[in-house]
């Protein structure tokens, strides 16, 4: 399929488009959720990052030694039509797959939890130059049931939801949680 | 009311009793998460403190330079018995009353989104050495047509719900939630 964007970007590379080019995923993700937050659409939050704190220089209320912790769950939850929502974005540098080296063992054991309690929960993927729902229940079949260390693009072409790049909300993921989980509501 | 414990420690100052003194009510309400985590009953994690980095040494992987920011939700949130479940852990240090200045301009602004959305919200409150929980719905009731700046103690122990001290979980509070949010289900 050929987006009109890509096309014209051959053409001319000076001509401005509106995708979110430079902006992370993580950043695409915030964007949109200050946005649905505005519209009060949805309430969801990415979490701080988990830190140990060492010293703290009380004097100046600053953090003078810390260490990263590693993430026992994932990085963004909230509430989203009466549901709990709970996902994770990650990027693959690979355009062939994602390896599934990318998750901790801890978040898939969480994954697991959550969507025995009821969550909405998947994984939202960067993966050549595109942007994949992944649902939580498709994962853990992957993973149940391969012995592969990554998961191919193709997997995502053919049986994930492909989430498009707008100008407001920038990744209008919402929308495909739609399609997905509430479909006929 | 007497409690036994109580009536106790006033005869024999050295009865090791089963409370939890010295913890604190994070603590507490941590100890209590990893219980029903444990036992499958709810997921629910405290959020890591937001702060904002401003130098890693990337040599060691440590942040040596960074600072608190303020929170703009509660501290803990996740999901029970299906239900988005977000809330916070607030110590009065005054016996007679609660301040209400511990709480945030943009944590009730938060409180009013998700009650909207259909979370089950609210705050755990020790005071006077008891734990109450103080319902989201209540709290921004008393907000609304109160101009006192604290909640008095009296109205904890008319209004609220008091969530006892116990072995494991340390802090019950989720069979309190059961009362208050989900009787005769």
């Amino acid at each position: 399929m050929n987006y009109p964007f890509a096309k014209k970007e051959n053409y001319n590379k000076n001509v401005v488009d509106y995708r979110n080019r430079g902006m992370d995923l993580e950043s695409l993700i915030n964007s949109a959720n200050e946005y649905y937050l505005e519209m009060d659409r949805a309430v969801i939050y990415k979490k701080p990052t988990p830190i140990g704190i060492l010293h703290v220089d009380y004097k100046l209320n600053r953090i003078k030694d810390a260490y990263f912790k590693d993430k026992s769950t994932f990085d963004y939850n909230g509430i989203y039509r009466g549901k709990y929502i709970d996902f994770e974005a990650k990027e693959s540098h690979v355009k062939t797959s994602f390896p599934l080296g990318n998750i901790h063992e801890h978040q898939i054991m969480h994954l697991r939890r959550i969507l025995k309690h009821g969550a909405v929960s998947f994984l939202i993927v960067s993966i050549n130059s595109e942007y994949y729902l992944l649902k939580g229940e498709d994962l853990l079949n992957f993973i149940d049931n391969n012995s592969r260390k990554s998961i191919p693009y193709s997997y995502f072409k053919n049986c994930c939801y492909r989430i498009e790049e707008k100008l407001r909300p920038t990744l209008d993921y919402l929308s495909i949680v739609d399609e997905v989980y509430f479909k006929g509501e």
